[in-house]
């Protein structure tokens, strides 16, 4: 089911990189975040962010990007990945590497393609409204603008960035232009953000036409940009793995925030799509927490017999041993075959730490977050 | 090793019966308190007791009662213990019938025979202390009296009986009179006797003739006393299973502490002997975690790797797979095969009921606790 009004130069790339390492003993290196089903859901996050764009979008135009490792249970998980579309890098090197190589290699293709990056591991909650603002993003990307989905921020949270809007794009029903981006400002600037009425959060959605990220990316990146189109030049041939092996180690590390997004808006060419649609990162076990429990209750998720005894939050298990909790408030309980964790809403930044006890990192491994 | 100042007519009783279900999971019916090395120790709760009356005792003259489903593993456990001093109860009456059979068989053995009754389940810190106060136990309950060893008490705890004590026993070093002896008292009776500075707490280790514990015994449940004693004259025929068959089902549950010390201190005939040593009746993890743990830290005892990030309490696990606790004060968590129990210290009487909970009641572990 696609749709007719949507470009046919349009392509989605999910770049499936991050561990999660917050929600450990659940995330671990060898099973990150995407590939787990934190919602009861019955699919994995990556699961549900490929099904959501396969709803609009054929199959041979959704990309996933994610590490050589992952690969054999990305292509088991999503049955409708075409085989080429399934892009594997020999290590971590964060968003801009994996978007910039999918960008490389599609406009190989086609040159006037449009890619939309999506996250493996967000939650949206209305599939129309989505699919509107994706439709209105690419129309607005092949003016020639970088565009953002924007989330209405709920507070002043430091851990995305901020959108500032101007004035309404005309010719299109939603799209603004942006005078400012920042990448996750300090609590203060984030609050006053959020005073303005005029903001809004990046989600890490950006429309944009592979030609032009390529541009935009060799003023910030000039040699990713010349690595990434001659392992576009390769990549269908019997050359690609020493390509792969010899020039992917020399990737620079860095967010696409950085590298495109900042170097776009000092151009003027950034513009944001407000999303009408619910929007999570699970960034978190509070995050998790939040999504699926009711307040005053111990939400429990899993088959585990529970007994709760004055208590609130969040217990997971995959295990099938009972579980007591008692006189506890948000606290959050995650009993899994390979760890467990005791901690509360209000604690839960401090799991990515615990995590990095628990590693024993490989070069890849601290490259992995 | 015996003490040859140690009354030849004097024998133990361990009532091994309590499930200790306040400290779910690693206490369960089938696995009760006393068979667990709660402490690290190396050895059971019940092999610690056992032990520490071999110390001073010929092993022919400690005894063990305790029900039938826990005979294989309580031999196993005391490879001391000799077989025809194990003593099953087809089900579970508390202590009153498991320390009257007792009383009624070593009566038959022995008329003169004392016998001390110590909990299975109870740990004491001082060898030389304990064994000294036995001694001088055994010399006042010979004269007639029932003797309690008294603890010294550190709160007004509502857990235990309270003991007031009167003058020194004239002939003996630290023996008192018993003024009034009151099981459990509430709240603001406790905190009265606390503070007359006369009283011990009651820890149920009771030492008496065994013929004066019938005759007392016989003032408050005249019929439990004639079933012990019939089964008594048949124990060691072929009758004593059809026997205990039809008799046991009848007898009475009660605490030893009503049917027998009570009518004692009416009558004027109970002692203290103050206890010189360390005492502790882990009743639940509360009492667990201060046992073992150090006050600002979090305590772990097995061999799993614990991150713990800003928090205090008591970690124990028998699973070899990690642990993360984060953000918690005063934590209990108890991670075994069985169960999973996540509380604190102040929560930790709430336990029990969760035990109730994951228990499926037959007619036997009703009685069980």
């Amino acid at each position: 089911m696609t749709n007719p009004q949507l470009s046919p130069n349009f392509y989605a790339v999910i770049p499936a990189g991050g561990v999660g390492s917050r929600l450990w003993p659940i995330s671990q290196p060898e099973h990150p975040k995407f590939l787990h089903d934190l919602t009861g859901a019955g699919h994995s996050l990556l699961q549900q962010t490929f099904e959501r764009l396969a709803e609009f979008l054929p199959a041979d135009r959704i990309l996933v990007v994610t590490g050589e490792t992952h690969g054999p249970a990305v292509a088991a998980q999503l049955n409708g990945l075409k085989p080429n579309r399934l892009i594997l890098e020999p290590a971590p090197k964060d968003s801009t590497a994996a978007i910039a190589l999918a960008a490389a290699l599609l406009v190989r293709e086609n040159p006037d393609a449009v890619i939309g990056s999506f996250a493996a591991d967000h939650l949206i909650g209305d599939q129309g409204a989505f699919a509107a603002a994706v439709a209105e993003a690419v129309k607005v990307a092949e003016t020639g603008s970088l565009v953002t989905i924007g989330i209405a921020p709920t507070h002043a949270s430091t851990a995305f960035g901020y959108i500032q809007a101007g004035g309404a794009l005309a010719g299109f029903e939603t799209a603004r232009a942006v005078t400012m981006f920042v990448e996750k400002p300090d609590a203060k600037r984030a609050s006053e953000f959020l005073a303005t009425g005029e903001c809004f959060w990046n989600a890490g959605m950006f429309v944009v036409r592979a030609s032009l990220l390529l541009e935009l990316l060799a003023e910030t990146e000039p040699e990713m940009v010349q690595t990434v189109v001659k392992l576009a030049e390769v990549w269908h041939t019997d050359a690609r793995a020493d390509a792969l092996a010899q020039l992917w180690p020399t990737l620079h590390k860095v967010a696409i925030d950085y590298s495109v997004a900042e170097p776009a808006a000092a151009r003027g060419l950034v513009a944001v799509v407000p999303a009408a649609f619910a929007w999570r990162d699970l960034g978190d076990w509070a995050a998790v927490s939040d999504e699926l429990g009711e307040p005053e209750r111990l939400t429990v998720i899993g088959s585990a017999d529970v007994a709760a005894i004055d208590s609130t939050g969040l217990v997971l298990s995959t295990q099938n041993r009972p579980i007591s909790v008692i006189g506890l408030e948000d606290v959050v309980v995650i009993d899994t075959e390979h760890g467990l964790l005791v901690t509360t809403k209000a604690s839960a930044q401090g799991v990515k730490a615990a995590s990095e006890h628990f590693s024993k990192p490989t070069a890849s491994d601290k490259q992995a977050e």
